[in-house]
């Protein structure tokens, strides 16, 4: 089974938007079994859409085309693959009714171009998850299927996890399991992990099945991800179970997680259990953990409040070491929120003499307190996200 | 002129590498004046990427082919270019010396098959720029011409700007400068914004230059960009100008910046600009308003602070209207950090009666107060921070 992406629109042609769509759906295709030998990018221009969509549904089973299905008058997609099937385009009822919908809950009025939407293909019919007010379409052609999301990352992950993948992988019938499981790891270096798994990885290779690969993601830690191709579901989770098994003996307490944990996640989970709540002080990250625990924790059951400002004045010389700031900070909004934990991250500054990058860390549990100290990347914006992630993974350990 | 763009590499396709390298070059070459319609991805495969490059070839005056300059097995881009050429790959006893070279400069050893990049297609020449051990490559067929340069973003794009664009802008001859600059509007739709613009792109489409886009970025809001191709520098950057004014009258108050100015950083301005200090209150946004804003106001220096907590007891029936309870959140950080402005951003829950997505937005600025109420797209990730653009915006426009 051989599916392309064809990522469409002038503005990835010149720059102005990365296209990682296509590599997001290449992952996912490859996760599913299914070869996706090339992908294209093409402007809004019909000739040249039209060309490289004939193209590649004559080298492959199935294409994917990401992108012109807005309201607007370059929006050509629908319009191309009607060419390309050979029938006309005809205005769904009920996609009308949907996108008017959409409208009036918003209480925005719909200009008419918007039911340009609506007008589908002949013979295709509208994807079913529709997060925005463009419908994705399934359009067949013979044997073969085109499919169109729109460009927008999170409409369009939705419409082929929810539609695409599930279509494809009906078509291509009885075939392969490819499943993975990722184990993700905080406070050791990719080529650290590199070489506590070198002796595993090694014997892998004899084995053949699971295979393992590991990626940096910057303030997603090093993720290591095994993979297992068999004949059937149940295998390919025994061998799953069993190396995650293998892994975490190797790799210890630098696994905080597994697939979509995020280190908040984890955290919250464990104080959760514990029944603790938490408040947070921050200012180098000026509230980034606020945003991601309250994120996860909507109703604030959990992550009881955050204050936000200067750790120390401006202007005049600190009375308190950094240190000691941390540790006043943490004690204060476990106060004022009334929560079991109090955690605070304060940078030293430069006057300060410690290192650029230099952070403090102190966590009150009840009548405990936790401190901690990390050197983080100089550049700013990392040093906030760094921090924010150490300090979870230090009340992680913690707890 | 047209330049395609060949990505190379298996991991590409896989996802595992997000292809940044074409939308860069992308840039540079719409910079230049050159159009680049076409851009593929395509893996570590003889015979696939041989059809790649002689189509892209066939297409357009000159392609630059990214990757698979390595020294290892799969790096096969200097064999397939060779016989796109109908030449033989020949070592060039000048780039074995200098890959030798820079093993000896960095105390390594180097392993034999590193000299392969020595090896390279008859009638080829070496790109001067050589950061790292690959050798770039410019290969004339015809009057056509193929760029070889590495995936190594940092490699690649010293090549290109030193030798690829070079050599282009020479064969193109005399060429034309394109300027672009985007307008960023919030508050109007897309299919709004595109209804306010057909009379000026109709107008435009006569005229031929500048050209007209738009695209919907999210919490980005609409981009409304615009480009002008002209002979020289100066004619382009005064059209640019001239139309600016255009569509800043027919769009108004939605315009709120120019290419990177985000909306966090024109509110700011405007706050330093009138001597305002801020801080604001969060429930739903829950640090996301704090985060944006600290992110640019390292500092800390108009930006006072924030204060995250739930706006209301979760268990008990509110006492205060979500209105009501805006205007004393507001009230509240305005005087806890001695700002001049307070802002609060408080969702109306379930059981009080408001469409799901209202959010409330109350601005105390000195003794006055500023109230607002949006409609916000349902699912809680979006109103986050559909809920902070709209509050910023409406600081925005009363400032």
């Amino acid at each position: 089974m051989r599916c392309e992406v064809v990522a469409i629109g002038t503005e990835l042609l010149l720059g102005v938007i990365v296209d990682s769509n296509s590599s997001w759906i290449g992952e996912q295709l490859a996760l599913a079994g299914i070869d996706s030998l090339y992908q294209t990018k093409v402007g809004d221009n019909f000739q040249r859409m039209e060309a490289v969509i004939r193209q590649a549904l004559e080298r492959s089973d199935a294409v994917i085309c990401c992108g012109g299905l807005g309201p607007t008058q370059d929006d050509i997609t629908r319009d191309v693959i009607a060419k390309v099937m050979g029938v006309p385009l005809v205005r769904d009822a009920t996609i009308a009714d949907e996108i008017r919908r959409r409208f009036e809950v918003r209480g925005r009025t719909m200009s008419l171009n918007n039911l340009r939407q609506a007008d589908i293909p002949e013979g295709a019919s509208a994807i079913p998850e529709m997060p925005g007010t463009a419908p994705g379409l399934v359009c067949p052609i013979g044997d073969k299927v085109i499919y169109a999301v729109p460009g927008v990352p999170s409409e369009m992950k939705e419409m082929v996890a929810g539609t695409v993948l599930p279509d494809l992988r009906r078509r291509m019938g009885a075939s392969a399991v490819i499943r993975s499981r990722t184990l993700r790891t905080w406070g050791v270096s990719e080529s650290g992990v590199d070489e506590m798994l070198t002796e595993r990885m090694a014997e892998l290779d004899r084995l053949g099945n699971p295979t393992i690969a590991f990626n940096a993601s910057g303030i997603e830690g090093i993720k290591v991800r095994v993979t297992a191709k068999c004949d059937d579901e149940e295998t390919a989770q025994r061998i799953l179970v069993a190396e995650e098994k293998i892994l975490r003996a190797i790799l210890g307490e630098a696994v905080f997680g597994i697939d979509g944990e995020s280190m908040e996640l984890v955290v919250l989970n464990a104080l959760r259990g514990r029944g603790l709540s938490i408040a947070v002080a921050e200012s180098v990250s000026g509230g980034i953990l606020a945003s991601r625990l309250s994120a996860i924790d909507t109703a604030m059951a959990t992550f009881k409040g955050a204050i936000i400002q200067p750790d120390r004045d401006p202007v005049q010389p600190p009375d308190l070491s950094p240190e000691a700031r941390s540790l006043r900070d943490a004690k204060a909004v476990q106060r004022h929120f009334g929560a079991d934990v109090g955690l605070a991250i304060v940078a030293a500054d430069k006057d300060e003499g410690a290192r650029p990058g230099t952070v403090f860390i102190t966590i009150a549990l009840h009548d405990a307190v936790h401190a901690d100290m990390t050197v983080l990347p100089g550049d700013r914006k990392r040093m906030r996200e760094y921090g924010v992630i150490s300090a979870l993974n230090f009340l992680r350990k913690l707890l």
